[in-house]
């Protein structure tokens, strides 16, 4: 499943996830998962939307979008999330950074 | 100028500016511009870094990092980058989003 690029959101406030990785060299199943957590994340509670990218160093930043920290803490606690999560540790990112905000304010340009 | 991919921080709380945005076609000045932007923001008050990606269909996420949001309506308002701002809407950016949020929780696993 490949998302839309932009999230279509609310107005604030909400919550959301910045989540910035170094991937390690090869695949080794990461795609697939890639695509399923999106498609998990999509299905629960609160979840809003979300934006990715990575650039062809490896260096990715994906931004999901809540309505609460409540529904931040029940995926992250998804049994399918836990198993990806154990595996983005052991295999597929080399280093991350995960920060949690709480959004007061947003504006956007579209042609 | 080139940044590490990953920004060093502190301890939350802190202030976010995630902008994420699709490229127009070609780079009439873009590449130069979006440099001396991150060099600029760097030397700023209260900036405490910054990550950024794009990936090969011109969809990119940069997320800044600062102290307050005084901060960032400073770093909005400094007249060089009211000048990229202008030309960003004008030629740069087909479409954007920009949502400014408190960072509350963090963390991180590096090998």
């Amino acid at each position: 499943m490949t998302p839309a690029p932009f999230a279509e959101l609310p107005e604030p406030p909400y919550y959301t996830v910045i989540f910035s990785s170094q991937r390690t060299a090869g695949d080794a199943g990461y795609e697939a998962m890639a695509d399923r957590m999106v498609e998990l994340a999509a299905q629960q509670a609160g979840f809003l939307g979300i934006e990715s990218t990575r650039g062809d160093d490896g260096f990715g930043i994906t931004v999901s979008y809540w309505e609460s920290i409540e529904a931040i803490a029940a995926w992250k606690a998804h049994a399918e999330h836990r198993d990806a999560q154990a595996q983005g540790n052991a295999r597929w990112y080399a280093h991350f950074e995960l920060r949690i905000a709480r959004v007061e304010r947003a504006y956007s340009k579209r042609c």
